[in-house]
């Protein structure tokens, strides 16, 4: 059983639920169960069956693609507070691929069983909204990827930026809000802000208030 | 003006008619036209303005992606019934992407203007419920396309197979169902059936109820 705080967290993360009736809310409220994955862990691949709708509590998500011959694309990541709808994706008509989903860290999570999921998206269009409008968002996140894999272009861009901004100030420490790196580059503020954390989860610069501190300038070298 | 059994048409391809109240139907019934388009006329692209839903009557559109040195991936194709809504992405905050869009031929369609559109879609959840869910069947598309390019089996294997198949029968019409095919190389009914439009738009075969006649045997060897 989950606890009343907790309720409303995942409440604030499901904006479907000030739409669902009272029994609605029973059904849900008694079939959300606290999930725990070990790091590396395969929670959902293309023949595995279809878990349910996941709120990441701590820990992240890795969605992915894998060739016959093994070779994997990663898609997106999913963090604390992200609700990954893709694993729920059997009962979603229109989409008609399948990808994998592993725990990149020890993860836990609230699950939405399959069931209960699929009734409530069946009678409120609402919770139907809500799944759909997920997954749009990440057709987003994996346009993103598309991209950056078959165009290659802006990762070394920033790369580029970067290492004239550090010869130019003599510093490893730069002044630069994302905006202002958006405007030197000529790109928007949202492609910059996701660039710089994959460089930040690639152990290559850190960020913090309006500046960025590059760690590994040999990394951002290569990139080039 | 549309006339009324176009409009008849039109509502069978938005299923979210049903849905809308007296007021809402007389807006959208005056705000659709009737649009042409030119073989080549790019009528989207990332820096124009946002068109609007495209219903597709005759002619085709081609949606892709555009590199920054003037590489073009093809995401998906549009035809006859189809509905187009990336042509109005703008109105959809889920979407963060762009995309461009050009008519494939000469291509005649009914355009429901952005406004119109975003009017409906912020006053009635069916249609905005409409516009995410053919986003996500185009992403079903991309997807598809995505692994097509990244992984490049699929229509080696199937080639493959059709090669051998018409060595075996010594005969270029071989009476397959996508179905069987899909049994012998191990793969969906669907994904055969859409490789197999693919060949059928490159002019290598051709299908009918039952059987697929090979037209350019030497296109199908330099697929392998």
């Amino acid at each position: 059983m989950i606890e009343k705080d907790e309720l409303a967290y995942i409440k604030s993360r499901l904006d479907f639920w000030d739409k669902l009736s009272e029994s609605e809310i029973n059904l849900l409220e008694n079939n959300i169960a606290n999930v725990s994955y070990n790091k590396g862990f395969n929670l959902h691949s293309t023949d595995s069956e279809c878990l349910g709708v996941l709120l990441i509590k701590n820990g992240g998500l890795r969605v992915y693609i894998l060739s016959e011959d093994g070779r994997e694309i990663t898609l997106y990541r999913l963090s604390p507070g992200d609700v990954c709808v893709l694993s729920a994706s059997c009962i979603i008509n229109s989409i008609t691929f399948d990808v994998h989903i592993d725990a990149e860290s020890d993860t836990d999570a609230y699950l939405i069983n399959i069931g209960t999921f699929s009734k409530l998206s069946n009678q409120n269009v609402y919770v139907e909204n809500f799944a759909y409008k997920n997954t749009n968002e990440r057709f987003s996140d994996v346009m993103w990827a598309m991209e950056q894999i078959l165009f290659m272009s802006f990762d070394k861009r920033l790369a580029i930026f970067l290492l004239d901004e550090i010869t130019k100030t003599n510093s490893n420490e730069l002044h630069l809000t994302q905006e202002q790196i958006a405007k030197y580059i000529g790109s928007a503020r949202e492609v910059v802000s996701r660039m710089l954390k994959v460089f930040q989860s690639e152990g290559i610069l850190e960020q913090s208030r309006g500046s960025i501190h590059i760690i590994d300038k040999e990394k951002l070298r290569e990139l080039i």
